[in-house]
């Protein structure tokens, strides 16, 4: 058994490259004697990297230095209840653009703190569409405009920023398309995403905030669940994942050696282009029900013509060694995930495995 | 370089056959073809290995059917905050055992859920012992008894559990010296644990909880900080820290090869005799201010008799291959973390060392 191309959805593929430095350095790091997982948060040595992280990051998004970076746990679920602690006072109104299954969580999670209000819903079009802007709800007096820029299981992503009112921050649950693409990040009150797709193993999960609502927290909440209290503390109000940390720092200096989020974008736009053309050139064989303008470039789930082969084509799959392509349960049918790690030479072997597939089983 | 003795106090030492296995496996973990950070929590090999580790840890501790053990994130800091918000009603009070700065945290971080009293408190006494439990006021309808078995700061350790009124559950930070000894789980109501010191990485944390407290939570909680929602999701409710608890599995392993918990606990008391021994034994050359009774076998805060050698103490100690021996900045002093992957031979290294230090600075 060798390593092989993995389209799980999340823990997802790590750049091999990163994987060997970590093996490499797994029981000795830098000069500390000791693993990276075995020193101080607080030390010399783990204080020089975070910082060394931090500039790597924001070096690559292009983070305005009015933004705090942190590097917490608890993953994006966390997120959705503590993004409305913190933004919202008791008993605001927040907006939700609902997209998919995600977004229609985050607004659940954030239901025990704020009003959620739906200023759309894809679920009419069956998840096949962003809803049109032009008929969005959003007020202006709410404490923020939730969306989430790429649906992972229905496989529907934003083309554009969503735009709010004026006084109102737009907050974005980027779990699965952080760093896959240039963003502007100043268009953005706060922007937060689990590591597990595009930057690293499960367990870390990064929050980038315009400082200015690190003072809108005004309900009495313990440290841990305040924004300011982390960014205070550097991401050091309670010990961090410190080796996820660090893999995230190695897959951001990964990211920069590749040419960065614009040579990022164009890859993952190969991938996808790829990918999408099999689909829609197989007269009907597999099946993508997304509109193409809202398709994502991250997450493609595809459908056989006959859900009895299902199975096969998992088991034959797997046995070309094509991993993870089996669809979320919600949907079923396939899904391919093509984050920054997935190579292009990956999406081929796919594209060419569906066609003979196809011609196999036709 | 190489590696050598590590008295860190959290993230600390992991035993160097976890790490080399660890090492060995880290691109492709068992017949996966992919590291085990890299394949879905909710897939058939992921879900075997969290079956198998739960299954090593009930063997372990000895944990009782009706307790649900669950691997989580955040921390003992978001545990100081979760389990007011899901053991207390809102308005409810709940005990403190005051013993030191994380028991007096622990308190801080629950009192926007709860109306903390505090019992008892070592501050009187300057931390150097636990106070008489006949002067305990612990009331009969608190929510829980809530102490810090060890304090890893002041190096202050309960020598008995405590003893609740009968229908007071009492709720215990088992962080710094989980599986360091045999534990009768019957006795708590609800034990929780950063991973970082004898279980594996920082960023996993470990709760265990009588089942019957699950129904406890009544006030509108998000399904991220509900143990009842993490029990009833086998603590997939979301993303897991994969990697975080693939390496606790390893460690209970380790542990449980070594002779398990009685083995650790022989094991941990030698090492620490050991040391005290030779701090008691250097006629005030070095200090440890905590009564006998109540010291800790994890964690030995030791003071020279001049502050003025201390950076000398550190440096020279670190030259020799013993690192990571400054006291907390809150002491000063030094700090001497004993958890289970600390080898008596480390110790008696750092007794020789400082036997060697007196005798050429004496």
């Amino acid at each position: 058994m060798s390593r092989t191309w993995n389209f799980a959805a999340g823990p997802a593929a790590i750049p091999e490259a990163v994987l060997r430095q970590a093996q490499g350095e797994l029981l000795e790091w830098r000069d500390t004697r000791a693993s990276v997982m075995e020193i101080s948060h607080r030390g010399k040595a783990f204080m020089a990297l975070a910082a060394e992280i931090e500039t790597d990051l924001r070096a690559l998004a292009g983070i305005p230095a009015h933004y705090k970076v942190l590097f917490l746990q608890g993953g994006a679920t966390l997120q959705f209840a503590m993004l409305a602690m913190n933004l919202a006072a008791p008993g605001q109104t927040a907006d939700y653009l609902l997209s998919g299954h995600w977004s229609e969580k985050a607004a659940r999670e954030a239901a025990p703190y704020v009003q959620v209000r739906s200023v759309a819903d894809a679920r009419a079009d069956g998840y096949t569409a962003i809803p049109d802007p032009a008929r969005w709800t959003c007020s202006d007096d709410a404490a923020y405009l939730h969306y989430t820029p790429n649906e992972t299981i229905h496989g529907l992503e934003f083309a554009q920023v969503p735009q709010p009112p004026a006084a109102v921050p737009l907050v974005a649950d980027f779990s699965s398309s952080i760093l896959s693409q240039p963003l502007d990040v100043a268009r953005f009150g706060l922007i937060y995403a689990g590591a597990q797709k595009n930057i690293g193993p499960a367990g870390l999960t990064l929050v980038i905030v315009r400082e200015d609502l690190l003072a809108r927290a005004t309900r009495p909440l313990p440290g841990i669940l305040r924004y300011a209290e982390h960014a205070a503390q550097g991401s050091m109000l309670n010990t961090p994942n410190t080796f996820g940390w660090y893999l995230a720092g190695l897959t951001f200096k990964w990211i920069a050696a590749q040419g960065g989020l614009p040579a990022m974008a164009a890859r993952n736009a190969h991938k996808a282009a790829l990918l999408y053309a099999a689909i829609d050139g197989s007269g009907g064989y597999y099946r993508n029900p997304v509109q193409p303008a809202f398709r994502s470039r991250m997450n493609v789930p595809f459908f056989l013509h006959d859900a009895r082969l299902d199975e096969v084509f998992l088991q034959e799959s797997a046995a070309t060694g094509l991993l993870a392509l089996k669809g979320h349960r919600a949907l079923g049918g396939m899904r391919a995930s093509l984050y920054n790690a997935m190579e292009p030479a990956g999406v081929a072997a796919l594209v060419a495995f569906m066609a003979d597939f196809r011609q196999r089983h036709g």
